[in-house]
């Protein structure tokens, strides 16, 4: 029993009308093998995510909440579920880049096709269903990113090194100043969100429940760091001393060779850094956010500058003050990247900021229920928390309690870092 | 120093115009994803073939032999050499299927202006650069087969098993009648060609020199062993019988789980068995060949059947008679496959057949100066030799002096066994 | 300048004795063969860990604080240093196994020089060295828990199952009743220790600081999950149901085919189970309590069993109150095993215990400055703590603040679980 | 029916008596935990040899041929057991390593058992089961070479590099002069021996049968390429130049990153090398014959040198005229090591030498019956024949005829080469 439908029914067909229109366009510079090539297994190709998305709609709300609604293609749920155990068997992840068929063309069909069905239903669905449809749409922005940064990795590997979109000319910005040091709250701070699927303040389960925590004296900094002192930390010999390192961030430097972040060469004369972006191969900007970094990497980088990395709380804290709509996040389909600060602290947009926090449960966690429940609570192993959001994240996706999660040695997000100390 | 170059020159440019519009026929159905994927690390993309085999007359004819030719794109040599160690560092193999750059259309384009270029100059080539020529052709010819086989491969793990092309209808066929057996010369014989790369009779250096052998008293049988004996082989345990098999084939079975040739699945009630080709998943033909299995297996079942696999000298010498344009051979686009024999003893065509010998060279073996040279006899550890030739290889390809080989495990060709025994 | 040296003294004198003797006990039925084999890549040989914590006390207190000392051989730090950066280049660790020199008895009398070195060193020791004395007797005891899981796991990979030490016959026990439910405290609690290394009061850095955290409403489980409870998972399907596994740990499981605890085995007739203990392979005991599990199994229990793990702040405000010195522990050598529990609540003893908290520093936490100071923070990512002691646990090793830490998949540590729950 | 027992007896009871007595000698300087690690996969411990040759025994001898014998330890076979599917599961070869029991003590009694039953039975036996013992001496032989190889690698991964047997003084020897090359015999040329497992007459069924083969003009070198010969292909980048080496040589020397010998290593100042033995680490002797090179390496040189492997017949041709007996070859325990040539021309010992043969089976080959039947004709793929025999091969057990095999990679047997080119 909808009680009032009429004004949510409009607000969330904009909605899911947007995004689905985003997601297309990010993938309109692709070409049918661009969009089919899986360049690791972590990566999925382009039109993996546009089906798979597209197979969330279809699945969780159109196939459970529309009467009569028959499948597009019953073989397709096989290829495109990612990870639900509850759904059934499915292809392996490593295979997803051995499908030439269905092609891109048949996949945009797809979208179109789950799009009608979907608005049309609409103004039908019950409240449980329009909460699907606005989790869908947070997980497709999800996908955006994804498919952003796994089309940069994809586009990386090829010798030719070709650019998704042409970039803009690079005007020389100033180098920021210093760090600037923000005193955190000291004792009692109420932490994460309860509300969860809420069409008007949508947050994910793993956000809640809110509760109290500790906060112990600290300091925050006022900006992420940059190019220009990554460089610093590589010069002074940064990855060859193992002190500055935890002890599995060691052994993956010297098993993986790692001597600079993801996508940085060193430029034809050895003196200087080119990095890999979705513009090409260009020079590193010194004075824009150091990205593509894995946690290994931050943490050590925070140790060799005799800081650490901030806790979520000590992040979420600092953050809650903030706009997290502001800053360098994701508008349109376009060669985004991060960028040289210009304004005051900011805790939003460029890169997504490495905590030194595990991904645990809140107390008193509960996934949700249904297949659903399988989105974020069984990840709660082996993996640390990151704050903030990126170039890369779609603007309106990101808020203070977001919990974005990834293994110690993943790097081909857009990563980041901010350094924290002890007071 | 050219002798006679007309006549030359117009064969050898129909042969050209033949070879390299069959390359374009066989890829006709392919979208350009089609052609971008690699599906192992033994296939290549079909878009590879493509270009490769345009890259190595670029090379070695056009480059070297025609003054004042500017390369297509510079890039590329590095893309498209494959093994050729003097010509300098190239792509990895695994990663060939990294590339949706440059585009199908782009590698037709690029084959369309070496073919312009080279239709140019062929009239004044130098008889080495006609050589060139010729042997390029051999060359895109072995790669047309290697197109179909890897192209079947990848279709074959797509879930959605599409077929290449479409099939025909099959009607039953007779089951041949027991093997027949051929009894071999005893005594000295002369095996092998030592003309090579002469544009009327052509050979491959690895075919020569030719040579005296000593033939000891053995008979050959006069067809190949059909899928309905497979099954037997199958039916009776063959693959859980370790005393059948050589023990790096055991060790092969064990650690891969291989109980049936490539492409076999039971059927749906677990009674018979169904195989993958280029139209699709069918029921076998029991009366047809059986193909794609590895040495290791043709071994255990001729161990199995109280024989053994022929030498490849008594294949030869019992070739040398037969026709190596009859049978069923490759003429043009579509989906071929092995097929049952109608007529008397065929020893080319429908699926190469294993041998017992080692790929090693022959006594007094030099390897060609200069590149080509890297063409066989640096391959020559490890392999087996085939002999024969399949449904995939170009009419006119094969020969009885040819010697085809791959590794004991591999079996993604069109492969088969005749059996041989000691009298 | 040491202020009361007579009495701290004689006490360490004594301490180091006794602790330096127990680990003689441990390998006194071990033969050279024995004590040389690596039996896999987390494991040593006993006779590295006999020569590791002789090793720690040479290079920490005699080569730093005892002026003209001379090391027993200038080869062995390569061979006996851990995992000590700072120290420089060692042995591999997974070639740990390949040393049968030096033999167990040259390692026994390096024990024997060492020993007497530092104990007639030890009068004259400045505080400093006094402390590494201490830290070098945990250490030392740490590895005696090692050395009897490592020395477990080598016997169970040998066909013949042999026993280190014969068994107490077994006696048939009670099981133990349903699990009574403790309410822990809400609100503040204050966690973890501050004082470091001082001879009276020792701790590790990882301990500390204390500091206050919030405790929410939960109630833990008064035992821990015995065998009995562990076989009814596993005939629920407990091993083959995803939903009750973290992503990562349901990966472990079908890769490694795992369908019980780690050296569980059916039984001759299928219906029940055997373990492989220090007294060999015997049916299991269902009242005590189930040990070898990892942390992916213990977390899959608790989700099967509708509750779920408890923080390490939890388990430490619980235990607070009980006797660290209690329960089953490490007395002397001999076969030692988890028992069926006889008296009320315990928290210390049998196994150590999974709780959900990543291994990761308290707020203001510092590691300790030099070598030692890789004592423990550089591990602190990607493991999972453990709280309480084991039966192979020194007895006096165990306190309520005491980390233990091991990957999630690890289980050849004497490692079990206690259930807690939200209220 | 035995028809002349007698003389059979005593010179088998002899030889049996000599036979297990070498071995015995061999594992002397061998510590219980010097026979039992197991340093990679190829290799056995020195306990394993030691007991598998007493297992081969008393399996087709005394189980088979002795009525009422009772198996010494039922459990053992599994243990000992290396190959023979025939004789039902056995212990993973990789895991032989992990066997710390039984000891070697337990082991020498073993054999002692073993000896005593097979010599108080060996008058009563069949002439089959006589022909085992024959065949259970020769095997023994073999695994003495093995046990010398495999402890050489043993030691070799001791960080310590301790000597097996304390070496002789070094002198200094002339170097020899420039290859004498020796011209084979063109035409028909009979090759192989027909005569199996007869005590007087021994050979392995793949030295047969004798057959016919033809010889092509070829020269072939009158000893084999020595250390300083070898130095000075280092010098010349002969690891560093694709073009000398087979394309699954040149992929092993670029994933191991081989650059010289097994063993070898650069010395102090890195301008000379040294090289590990049995007796320890020294320089190169630059007049001995090179050791311990993989096929690919040995081809590697050949093509360096513009010259060739030799092909199994022509160096069985050439050798057929000289003393299997002669040349340095095993006759006692010791730090056997391969030395420079003092005589004229030499065909056994000092290194097994590399041909260019595949191990394939004769014409008319057949296995011989039953488990024994597993020994030669089930390896016949992938492997190339080793021919002469070297210091560390029991004197007696080589002959012209003797087909040893190995895969192209491995070499740590002492393996060398000598050079043919055709004429």
């Amino acid at each position: 029993m909808r009680t009032n439908p009429l004004p949510v029914d409009a607000a969330l067909s904009t909605r899911f009308r947007q995004v689905r229109g985003l997601s297309v366009d990010l993938a309109a510079p692709l070409s049918d093998a661009d969009a089919t090539i899986q360049s690791m297994d972590d990566a999925s190709p382009a039109k993996w995510h546009l089906a798979h998305v597209t197979w969330f709609f279809e699945t969780f709300v159109l196939r459970d909440h529309v009467p009569g609604y028959r499948l597009h293609d019953e073989r397709w749920p096989f290829l495109f579920n990612s990870y639900y155990e509850a759904e059934g068997v499915r292809h392996a992840r490593p295979s997803r880049g051995m499908l030439s068929r269905p092609s891109l063309d048949e996949v945009l069909a797809y979208r179109r096709a789950v799009d009608a069905a979907l608005l049309d239903a609409l103004p039908g669905l019950s409240p449980e269903g329009q909460a699907l449809v606005q989790l869908g749409c947070h997980h497709e922005e999800q996908h955006q990113e994804l498919l952003l940064t796994d089309i940069l990795h994809h586009f990386s590997v090829n010798p030719l090194q070709p650019a998704v979109w042409p970039g803009d000319p690079k005007v020389p910005v100033a180098m920021p100043g210093p760090i600037g040091w923000i005193e955190g709250v000291v004792g009692d701070v109420e932490i994460g969100r309860s509300i969860v699927q809420n069409s008007q303040d949508f947050s994910y389960d793993c956000e809640g429940p809110r509760h109290r925590t500790v906060s112990h004296p600290h300091a925050i900094a006022d900006r992420t760091v940059t190019n220009g002192e990554w460089a610093a930390f590589i010069a002074d010999g940064g990855y060859r001393t193992p002190t500055h390192w935890l002890s599995d961030g060691w052994a993956w430097v010297q098993a993986q060779g790692i001597e600079a972040p993801l996508y940085w060469q060193r430029d034809g004369n050895g003196e200087g850094w080119t990095r890999f972006g979705l513009d090409g191969r260009r020079p590193i900007d010194p004075a824009a956010p150091v990205t593509h970094i894995s946690f290994f990497e931050a943490d050590a980088y925070a140790s060799w500058a005799g800081a650490r990395l901030p806790t979520e709380f000590e992040w979420e804290a600092a953050a809650a003050a903030h706009d997290p709509a502001g800053g360098n996040q994701l508008d349109s389909a376009g060669a985004v990247e991060p960028r040289p600060s210009t304004g005051g602290p900011a805790f939003f947009g460029d890169v997504w900021e490495w905590t030194g926090s595990s991904y645990r449960p809140y107390p008193g966690f509960r996934a949700a229920e249904g297949a659903v429940g399988e989105y974020n609570g069984k990840f709660m192993s082996g993996q640390f928390v990151l704050r903030g959001g990126s170039c890369a994240t779609p603007r309106g996706h990101a808020r203070a309690s977001y919990r974005n999660f990834f293994y110690p040695h993943q790097r081909w997000q857009f990563t980041g870092l901010r350094l924290a100390k002890d007071l």
